[in-house]
């Protein structure tokens, strides 16, 4: 039976490949958006395009969240994802609306009369955190949570903090603080998810209308990432949070304390993680230490992603691509 | 021609390592101490001890400094290095007094009276950033700095701290804001450097003096370690950063921007690195991109060590005590 | 014309004279509930017990809100209000139940469908935060909101920062920050409106119900406030804002700029107050100043109350406790 | 017997008027420098020069200090004191030369030799507390420490900050929690020493040179302090200082526990004074209450100036002007 998923995003190009995951190996009961990476209209309109060119915009809906952070203005990503947050592949306007219910209203009506959820975010924590807020109980309803967001180690839009959290911590500390289990993919692992032009290729070559979106996506992305990274290929962090949900093998973690900076001037939006029982720079290198760990502060309140299996990831989104038909 | 050095230093086991190694490898105009692993009188004390235990007490002077840091109270390190600071081997009253000149005060004469000279500092950055606070152009007279302290990665005392960057956040910063060229090898590189068992029993086949006291060093700091942190081996950080000055080819770096974070709540005293332009959770994995990397913040001010030639190390190190005669 | 108010709230004795003094004087569209003085279910029952004592429990409705702080865990004050919240009158369980309502839901429904709504709000801030968050366009919609909280100069929680500020610092920044003008009675200003032995006497005499409800409560605050402050009489701080919207009159102020404190190790919480146009110590002195000055910084988004007509106040208190009858 | 004092100052036209004051009445062992108001170099030159008016260059040695703040760069106030530092009055250049020792080699060896120091400082602390970190036996041996900085209340370099403290936070930290008794003429006691038109004429008819180096120094001041304050009268702030030890009637002040804000966004640099004990917006109304007060948090460890006899201070002020003949 496929578990049952809520999804909160802000496509985006890497939302765009998490929902096609998701919507294929997981029930997913909604799709819940967030300003982050594009405005809430820009990211909401390209939620349904998305579930538009894989045919599923019927039968799952799309529920409008916060359009901005708990706290602080919005920041977003136009280097990235363009002014429309999806910019590259040419879609029509969408033909169906977003829902009327509020995003924080779904989640928290479907997390108290649904057994077992499973909650994916890969945009910032806005809408989860407003929904612990609204319904305390959640806590122990919920099945668990896998974020895409923060880092073990280096940060992206800081040295130390990566943007899905810098753009709202106060929601992040909130949902890292809240008793439930966090799932973390952090840029320390998305890293490792990189597609590049003999990805775009092998999309050709699957040639379903899905596989073709997901080469589109790639093409446009994979220069916005190079360009302002001056790294190699294109990074879609989120699909990671959705494959760890669909296959837990093709992640390595390590269970880990979690908290996250709100005060430091270099520091603010930093998922501050606790691996000194790991040795070594690269605590993946050191995994199977993680049962004897004698956590020396706060006890572990996430497991944190460190080491992901590229080839049985690519083989999944190949899968995945071809059955959308 | 041996390079000269002021060794600033808070003995402390590992310390002791670090001045066995500068003194037969380098020409050490003095050594200054600090209080931080134990106090000043201690540190000082033990400063004596090692250069009496090591013959070299009546040609380096010890020349005492701050007693505590900059801004706040004093942090020490009873738990690895024991009340005395030096606890293990046994060793007679020292016969040698301090010098009666301030260690700021010998710093800035020397610097300012002889070229080209570089400091190693090996516990808190409080006499260094007094000195420089003191006689700011300093900065244009001193060759490098190559400190022991903080990390690219997780900390020690805290999460994302190092004990000696921790005690005095405010020096540190003041240190890497100055100008001058900082080495950094934090915690990331010198946990490479473990001593084992295996090493205690080489030292007492080398059967000198030095090599004696190493092994007694040696013996009761792997107990405290391995107590204290879960990790197998004695981490004698302090000789990682006299090392490099020794051999550079016995460490891989790279350049990259590092600060020093003083308002964080979960993060005060960490040293960040931007190290966004490295690939990798292991930065040592990408030295090599280091060339071509474009910083996207503020220009590199240091250079971090990120991989240890260990057993390079284990020879020096060996070849030192043998010398020790 | 009664001006059109909606009460946040967590009675709380001082919550109790504001409740008593807006329902006589002002259109109370509804009352929210947020938990701080007390549990969110205690001061919810306190607020429909409230209602019941002067006999409008049935035309005016309670809408339970959020039961903890935005983002930090929740403090309360049970040295000031009694494990109840509202300790010292004797009075019946309530009779009428909470509305299935969301005091958010409330909140935004009512002033996106009502024009010219003032939001007075005496407790944390936190339900006027989520409710801006849920629909930006209310800050075009609302009057303005006039709170208790913060102050001008010196704190009572700590020594910059007031209680209900203090409770939940994010929400208040994300209220002082959202464009709404803001009234603030801070503790400087309520400080002023002291109660004391010969108030209670006067309550008795006045004899209705609500008189003597006022002096039960006074009895038991009066009590409190003094032992914890070593202060004279009871600071019915809350009944201020409700006595600024009823008769502008009766308080003098000045319009500056007023900003939260979010990350201060001594002042976190603390309303952040530009009075540097004004000369002297108290601000009060100078308030003539007002029009002419010329802000050096952040052009002002409040009115900070300064000086309380205390004589006029007790008469529009007395006045109101003879009309409930 | 006059009191024994060294003065750390920054001159700057106000520490003019302290120099003044301090060494006609009081007993100057020697003035030390420090950059603040303006550059070191100018500020020592200032120094001499002041003293070379008053003719006093031959008695008392100038000592120059740090160029800059402990940890942070340096920050001036050209807008209120000129270029120079001193502009207004037209001085030769001066003759004499500064002493060769470190102002904080002065200030230590002179405590530790002579009893019942007292220091006024009235920039910001740099040197006072490098000397504590260089000696800290200091604490024992000073009298007491008398400064001009900070606020009870407002600030002036920012809404909460005064420009000595903003200047070197981190020191005037180390001061206050030394152990060394500390009395604070803080911005809210300075403003109450505004000279006018009126004082200026005054200065001009008593005639001495010094009153006409007076009159010329307020001639200025007076047009910078109105141009960038928008209030009336040039603040003489560090005169209050000297005149405080001078003759403690002039000032009514209050114990209460002060430290300073590191931290804070808005707040880095504020004294953080705990007055909760007093009531009203004004601490001054409320002096009495001083001695029956409970403090419940910290213990005292400063008395704040509240109330000046300005008439009285003027009285000083003439008196001294016309005795330097």
């Amino acid at each position: 039976m496929k578990k049952k998923v809520i999804l909160d995003c802000d496509p985006g190009h890497d939302d765009a490949f998490a929902m096609m995951l998701a919507v294929q190996n997981l029930d997913v009961l909604g799709i819940t958006t967030i300003g982050g990476n594009c405005t809430l209209e820009n990211v909401t309109r390209n939620a349904i395009k998305v579930l538009e060119v894989i045919g599923q915009a019927d039968n799952i809906g799309v529920y409008p969240g916060h359009s901005r952070p708990t706290v602080m203005p919005l920041v977003t990503a136009p280097q990235f994802h363009g002014e429309t947050g999806l910019d590259g592949p040419v879609l029509p306007e969408p033909t169906h609306s977003p829902q009327d219910k509020h995003a924080v209203d779904f989640i928290v009506d479907t997390v108290m009369s649904t057994d077992d959820v499973t909650l994916i975010a890969t945009g910032p924590l806005t809408n989860i955190a407003a929904a612990l807020n609204r319904e305390p109980r959640m806590v122990d309803r919920v099945r668990e949570i896998c974020i895409m967001g923060g880092s073990v180690t280096f940060g992206n839009w800081t040295p130390t903090a990566e943007f899905n959290i810098y753009v709202d911590p106060e929601a992040a500390y909130r949902v890292f603080n809240s008793g439930i289990h966090v799932k973390m993919t952090g840029i320390n692992l998305t890293r490792q998810c990189c597609l590049t032009e003999k990805h775009i290729a092998d999309f050709r070559n699957i040639g379903t209308k899905a596989a073709n979106f997901a080469a589109d996506l790639t093409e446009y992305f994979l220069k916005t990432c190079e360009d302002e990274t001056q790294l190699t290929g294109a990074t879609i962090h989120d699909a990671c949070a959705a494959a760890w949900i669909i296959n837990p093998d093709l992640i390595k973690s390590a269970s880990m304390h979690i908290d996250i900076e709100l005060k430091g001037e270099l520091t603010r939006g930093m998922t501050v993680c606790d691996y000194r029982h790991l040795r070594g720079i690269d605590p993946a290198v050191d995994i199977e230490r993680t049962p004897q760990m004698d956590f020396r502060g706060e006890q572990p309140n996430a497991e944190a992603a460190l080491e992901l299996d590229f080839p049985g990831f690519v083989d999944l989104l190949y899968k995945t691509l071809r059955q959308y038909d």
